[in-house]
């Protein structure tokens, strides 16, 4: 059938059968299909909706679009995690090395900041040295080398899903529910795994606002993960606050080695502790969720995660120096305090504003629940010579609430979806 | 406003302003808005709509997007027709030099053939040596001097159209009623014209199949012309058998001039004095419709408007002595009659069936509501060895309805919209 009465099918609320989804992602990989045809359908569809047997015919016709990796050579499931993206979100930096200390294969595939999140390669990157394009091969290597790899998407996975990111992009149709989710797992399926575990951000600092929202997108990826033989299962976590205690690329390695040295912040310990638990049953490595996290605090206390984050650096060609010396890190020398305007309790550090503007480092200081002293620091802003100051200033003010009484105590991870 | 924010206001239901709509056809215009963006957006406008508004801004931007004609040099209300396409609807050829004949002024501007209706460039087109690619500057000798052009869309008149519709064509957003409004009334409205008379088209056959739906083009339609200073109104009328007795180009070149002889068949006679009786009215040439009527039956009655027809045709470059010689015109000397299944009165001949395959020419021997005798011939397919034939001949077989009682009489004229 033409294009054009595809977009027209799409338009009117008609379902794409797996032929239609066949010809528009294969016109999309090879180019034969024009720009604006592919533009007014991901309208079409933004607005329309998919089915799930149409999201999972988008997803499979995207992995079909490049190479679907398989590992013969390693003796187990490879497994990965995925999150939707939350302001001050490091896990990835913690889980891969921990959960690969514990055994497992992680050929994590990860992407860059969009927005207002940064990304795992962006962060990794501050690492003087570390290289994030690797090859399909020396993913490979590394897997069997190291048990472990933090690279970005290389040309050869999900060439489709690139072309149409880029054209969302620029059009208006990124926020569409069955567009994200063969975007994400289209990928994380190429990837080669057999277990996935997602972090279904949910809030105003996530990209999923409200928690209904957030559990029928977690409810779609886990559908299409499990339909294409890869078992998923997905957490929602709030996304209201910065996870952790700091936002930026140089501040959040440090602070996950903080983490893997033991000495991380109890919300991003005890999450990174349950991501990981399940990546391990995800991998097939422990049945039992008290049993996993066990594992995994055990790496965490011995050493094992740390002593394998600093593999991964070297196998990457990274500084591995730098686990022992933040200062081979780049960093903002200036500094500026954003203080409590009144005594009271810190109620709430507003995601959305704090991630805002990515030219600054932040540190939070006195956490949501912290009791302050009027005019105490309770953020502190790293930045060069004031550059993005300013705007980061006036967020960060806003971003801010001080409240009489301490806030009730708020649990981080909402549900599991299964 | 960067372009994707102005695609994402449409697709989230917002109302675009005046500056966003300015941008939006200045970059189709100039070619500075990526095909891309523009079929995001256009896409958009077609599921979520546009005010009455938003409307009136897109036509006034797609009308300054080049030239607005005026006609300082003659001394009335120019004024012109448009009808929304039906099957063998010619009355363009008839209305142009009859109303010409009375002393208005028309600056036809046409349009080709879309889908299974037949353009009026295209039937004029089938008189040798008819020029319809007249300049602007020909235009106003033209109508100077014979007081009638019928041309095409010049390349000054509203730019911004022609690129959004060769866009739309291929990316299934022709069928908004915003779009299609601010495209027909951007064309007209820069022709320089001071009354517009509009032929909504309402049944299977045409493009509106409801009768709210078309009341609802109409409306939009005229407040669109009486806000831009056109006078404007627009009469609804039935389209589900074709108009008159002929279809194809150089049958209903003859079946026009047929007309203007004082032979044309009785719908397509009671029509086309009706719509030039509003043109004179429009052009401030009569105020009672009867009169104006009256006026037009003179002008036919008298052979004021052959006349016309032939100062048209000679004016623009075609041989004029087809008025007099039917043979000068392209035929097609294969013949096939459809003929009566059964004995009864033709009940119906749906005109969407009828219109579907414009390689073949069709007459209309029993029109409904005549009484048949079984295989008595009810349509004759002309068409040139055979080519197209097959097609037609099912579809015409399909489109014919006989039953044993007459059918009910059914008006032509169904409303008015002023």
């Amino acid at each position: 059938m033409p294009a054009v009465d595809l977009i027209r099918k799409k338009r009117d609320g008609g379902a794409l059968d797996r032929a239609d989804i066949e010809y528009f992602i294969q016109g999309v990989t090879t180019g034969s299909l024009p720009d604006y045809q592919v533009s007014a359908l991901l309208m079409a569809i933004l607005l329309r909706g998919m089915s799930p047997d149409e999201t999972a015919a988008l997803t499979g016709a995207m992995v079909r679009s490049g190479v679907r990796m398989a590992y013969p050579e390693i003796d187990g499931i490879p497994v990965d995690k995925h999150s939707t993206g939350g302001v001050g979100d490091k896990t990835s930096l913690i889980l891969a090395p921990l959960v690969a200390a514990c055994g497992a294969y992680v050929p994590m595939m990860s992407g860059r900041g969009l927005g207002h999140t940064g990304g795992t390669l962006d962060k990794l990157e501050s690492i003087p040295g570390f290289r994030t394009g690797l090859s399909l091969d020396e993913l490979r290597i590394a897997l069997r080398t190291v048990g472990c790899a933090l690279i970005g998407q290389t040309w050869e996975i999900a060439p489709a899903d690139k072309k149409l990111y880029a054209l969302r992009d620029v059009t208006g149709t990124v926020e569409s529910i069955p567009l994200i989710c063969a975007s994400i797992m289209s990928k994380k399926i190429a990837e080669g795994i057999g277990g996935l575990v997602l972090d279904v951000k949910t809030g105003a600092g996530a990209f999923m606002k409200t928690r209904d929202d957030s559990r029928r997108l977690a409810r779609a990826l886990v559908d299409i993960g499990n339909a294409s033989g890869v078992r998923t299962e997905a957490l929602i976590t709030a996304m209201d606050a910065p996870l952790g205690r700091t936002v930026g690329n140089s501040l959040e390695v440090i602070e996950s080695i903080e983490m893997l040295k033991g000495n991380g912040p109890a919300d991003l310990e005890s999450l990174s502790v349950l991501l990981a638990a399940r990546m391990l049953i995800a991998a097939g490595l422990e049945q039992d969720e008290a049993r996993a996290e066990q594992r995994i605090r055990t790496a965490l206390a011995s050493g094992a995660g740390l002593e394998k984050f600093r593999a991964i650096v070297e196998h990457q060609g990274g500084d591995p120096r730098v686990v022992d010396a933040y200062d081979r890190l780049p960093a903002a020398p200036g500094r500026h305090d954003v203080i409590a305007p009144t005594a009271g309790h810190v109620s709430a550090i507003h995601a959305e504003l704090v991630g805002r503007d990515p030219g600054v480092g932040i540190e939070v200081l006195a956490p949501a629940g912290t009791p302050v002293d009027k005019r105490e620091p309770v953020l502190r802003v790293h930045h060069r010579d004031g550059r993005g100051l300013d705007a980061a200033r006036v967020l960060l003010e806003q971003a801010l609430e001080i409240t009489d009484d301490a806030p009730p105590p708020a649990p981080l991870v909402l549900e599991r979806v299964a």
